[in-house]
């Protein structure tokens, strides 16, 4: 629920957004930087001929992407949806498509009634890089184990506190945080994906995990060293946080 | 053989290079504008520290990208390939890749030498489009018919005349060419990846075979229509020539 009620004769409606976020500072609106909110805003109040305050699932950071990112919003009950998804297509930049267009429950709120997020994160392990994936996966140039990355991977399984692995929030807010599943994908021809789904995640929270797998992969850190970098809750025990341009919001269940 | 024999103390250079082209005004070198020769030889006459006159298997038009685009140049004999690979890449655009570097036979050239070209033309074919593959594929909404759409690309193979098919080259040249294949793939999931290869191509031909053929899978032309049309000899006959950021020059037999 947001602060205040929707009026009696609007709709809450509920789209699936999917964005190359390459070329955009991130999903929250900011003054004098092109967004996926800024761009989607505008298109929403030119359709709709209001303004709109849209809530996202996952504020995704400057030059993450998203395949099930969920947006709600007010409209009126009038709205035609299919006309709404159609017209915010042909209005987008081809790096932003609306997926889906819905009238969710009365009161729906993307951000606060989500269960779950799953990301997932692509990597290119080859000697030699692929510019078609140079903007949605990480290339790591010497190769990668898979059986250690998934030894390693399933340490992040379970009710933790992430602290090691996250970047300070607001003060006195929890880094305890509950995974679901955590686990790598071959798609083959040394393309690995890392697929990571939690009620919530920290912030940075992903790339830092993704990070330290791809330490332990190397053979830089031994796979069970991972439980007692967990147990630190300590930043500087983790690894690097992997480059933005590897991460995807894949998907938001509610 | 290029018009002056290289010196005695030069070898010749063959890469296969890589390229997402859409950021660039195509291969060929264009006073003040991006383009793929451009970026390519500034840094292989950095890493060598003499000019460079490459040439090319074929030069992509702009938007148009390569997965297997052959180069040819000349070198030193002393030169280290495994270094001058991994230089070249590192100083350029992570949107162009040199996917191996080797010496070729004396007098070797890219573009006289080559016995084949193959092309792949990528379509989206869903009701909404993808922003992951908006550089690289075109989106067609409207539903394809593959049936239809294999009968129209059986019409191209073998030699013939393809002036309807083709921009007008040089005054007098010819624009009989052979094509030796023409089949469409399903990749599943809306995906559709058509594959022509010949020995050569007339300019903008793969785009406006690929134009025309759409119009057939959209049912806005029957398959066996094509026939005619390719015997006109008149490009007023053929359809809309296909975006260029579908296509990739994919392969080079020699």
């Amino acid at each position: 629920m947001t602060l205040f009620d929707p009026p009696a004769t609007s709709a809450r409606i509920k789209l699936v957004v999917a964005y190359d976020g390459s070329d955009f500072h991130g999903f929250a609106r900011q003054r004098d930087q092109r967004t996926i909110a800024g761009d989607l805003t505008a298109a929403i109040e030119r359709v709709l001929r209001h303004d709109v305050d849209i809530t996202c699932a996952g504020r995704t950071d400057a030059g993450v992407h998203a395949w099930g990112q969920v947006v709600s919003f007010d409209a009126p009950t009038t709205v035609d949806l299919v006309r709404l998804q159609s017209s915010l297509n042909s209005m987008l930049n081809p790096a932003i498509v609306v997926r889906s267009a819905e009238i969710a429950a009365a009161g729906f709120d993307a951000r606060h009634d989500a269960q779950w997020r799953a990301y997932r994160y692509s990597i290119v392990n080859r000697a030699v890089a692929d510019p078609f994936r140079a903007r949605s996966a990480w290339w790591v140039e010497h190769p990668l184990d898979l059986h250690r990355l998934r030894l390693a991977a399933d340490v992040f399984v379970g009710e933790h506190d992430f602290a090691s692995f996250c970047r300070r929030g607001p003060e006195g807010s929890t880094t305890v945080r509950t995974v679901l599943e955590s686990r790598w994908v071959d798609e083959g021809d040394g393309c690995l994906r890392y697929e990571i789904r939690a009620h919530a995640f920290c912030w940075q929270m992903v790339r830092s995990i993704v990070g330290t797998l791809v330490e332990a992969g190397l053979g830089r850190r031994k796979p069970g060293e991972l439980t007692s970098t967990l147990a630190a809750r300590d930043r500087a025990r983790a690894g690097q946080v992997a480059p933005a341009h590897g991460l995807c919001l894949w998907e938001v269940g509610y």
